[in-house]
């Protein structure tokens, strides 16, 4: 059997990917830019989501915004009517984003002209869990329409990820969606999680999501300062 | 870089995973059972579909299924309701059944006494496309939610399918899903792909599909007898 081989390779991988991400903090902490990456499955609706967390923040903040996907520059091309900076990164078969990645996307962009940078991984529940790119917060999405128990099902990304957020909350009652049936699922596997529950589509519940960025971003600077 | 160290390892496993996989293959053909393996990502609606086909298969044949998730036995007692024989792989972080899993949740079932082979995959749309599981047949899922461009992002997957089944259709007014612009992304991915768009809630477009079914599983027996 290969798969001790095939472990001790990965975790090389895996070290070396936390050695970049550890400069990519670093640099993302001097440029006193807050990250925050986003991680789902495919089709829960992150670019929905980030597409309009761009255009609200906009008027206030300089954001911009990394989206991975396998193939085709769709999300980058949805994104920019935003009118954020973007860039689309192809990672071709592999199913997650890695640090090198982000490190190289970010070449020609001065952070310190940005409040907010948001890295949108690859539409995956499972490999991005553990490569650590650099950010502040990660995110983990679920749609109402993916069922309650996703948390359960997904564990580690979940336990991975900072605070969760509920979206298409507009379908609620088409599909049934127990909501206390989902934060069960959320609080048994990553006990305390802040959730947010909202909808990218109607609007409804963003700004309480967006106030709490903003409190983010000035808590960091503050302890920048201190 | 460990890069092609990884591939060299990934390509071993993968091959050995082939040779299970071809084992497989022949013993299901040998008992006369039609394998169909269900691939989708996390929350399209997979179970649900499942259900709904072994219930409504098990009147007239003898149907099973072994269904794959990182954590928990949720699937296993949901498709239990059907009242077909349902076994529960669990693969800890894996991303994707192998054929050895398969292999080894087969054991004590005696395939003689089956018509047709239901596996549920992982929810992914990544990981599972390289893994043979000695399947007749296999069947990627998605959901009208999902967006209509799911076939352009992840086309390794779309490619290595047999057939597609579009579900949720009852929700395709609400997320005012554009079958047109799916059906061009399917097409454009896989040219001449056989596409079934139903709803396993409302049962709507089953029929078709089972009938499908049906058809695949006498034109084997048939080639069989030759």
């Amino acid at each position: 059997m290969s798969e001790p081989r095939l472990v001790e390779v990965r975790r090389n991988v895996l070290k070396q990917n936390d050695v970049i991400a550890r400069g990519l903090r670093e640099r993302f902490r001097e440029s006193g830019v807050f990250v925050v990456s986003l991680v789902s499955s495919p089709g829960s609706g992150k670019t929905t989501f980030l597409e309009r967390t761009l255009t609200e923040l906009r008027p206030r903040y300089r954001v911009a915004a990394l989206v991975g996907d396998l193939a085709t520059e769709n999300d980058a091309v949805r994104l920019a009517r935003s009118k954020a900076p973007v860039k689309q990164i192809t990672t071709g078969t592999l199913c997650h984003l890695e640090a090198a990645m982000v490190e190289n996307a970010l070449q020609g962009w001065d952070l310190r002209n940005l409040d907010f940078l948001f890295i949108e991984n690859v539409g995956n529940l499972v490999c991005p869990s553990s490569y650590d790119l650099g950010e502040n917060m990660r995110l983990v999405l679920m749609s109402v329409t993916e069922g309650e128990d996703k948390p359960l099902k997904y564990p580690t990304i979940f336990n991975s990820a900072d605070i969760a957020v509920v979206t298409k909350n507009d379908l609620s009652s088409a599909v049934e969606f127990d909501w206390n049936a989902a934060e069960k699922s959320i609080q048994s596997v990553r006990p305390g999680m802040r959730v947010f529950r909202l909808s990218a589509k109607t609007g409804e519940g963003m700004s309480e999501y967006l106030e709490f960025l903003s409190r983010q971003l000035a808590e960091q600077r503050a302890v920048a300062q201190t």
